[in-house]
């Protein structure tokens, strides 16, 4: 079941810069993480119960450096909250919407997350993300 | 003040398409709209406390129709609810952060929004907006 909206993840090209134009804003950054397996420095921003997640490659490699090179920086994904992720990713494939991830892996902030298909999804960059428990 | 995140304006193609989709991962349509200024039909998606709008175009001509041609359907933009749109647009446009629209205008649900300039933002079209009393 989906919960509610987990994050919204942001591409960016500079990191502290970004930060910095969210502080004008009036909303600050509640921690960091870095990402080796994806490449990526995430700064989450809390914002009521939902979360922007900036996030900065690490590597030229990285797949948000290629989005950054393709398509500039922006918005780049919509996470949801899932109680079970497993059990969510079955019955999605069962509905015949294609899967990035065919199982869950790890995430940032000690989620388990899966990505959907964009072709599936109306070009929307959909992940499940089953949060870590104790963290809203 | 950013009080939370109101919604997340998703451009699509084919509203009922993409509502059907949404459907299918458990997620019910609460209501839709016409736009005529800004010639797009929406159609409200509850998740948690906040809300995914899908936006269609009514015409060729509208913006949304013109997004869809350029860079495909997907993630338009991204609305951050606040307590007083003509408060908050005046400190932001003296922060030195380009305005849109320097004065609020209706949007969708009776809400006034007004948007940031994505040069400002760091490419996410941001819109802030003041919800009519009663809805959340």
């Amino acid at each position: 079941m989906i919960e509610k909206i987990s994050h919204i993840g942001i591409a960016v090209k500079d990191l502290d810069a970004a930060i910095e134009f969210y502080k004008t804003m009036g909303l600050e950054v509640e921690a960091t993480e870095e990402v080796p397996s994806q490449k990526v420095k995430v700064a989450f921003i809390p914002v009521g119960d939902v979360r922007i997640e900036l996030l900065a490659a690490t590597s030229e490699d990285s797949a948000i450096a290629k989005l950054n090179e393709k398509r500039g920086e922006g918005i780049q994904h919509l996470a949801l909250k899932v109680d079970n992720l497993k059990q969510e990713l079955s019955e999605t494939a069962e509905k015949g919407i294609r899967l990035i991830d065919k199982v869950p892996r790890p995430g940032a902030h000690g989620a388990d997350i899966a990505f959907l298909h964009p072709k599936s999804t109306f070009g929307v960059l959909l992940e499940l993300c089953q949060e870590k428990k104790n963290h809203s």
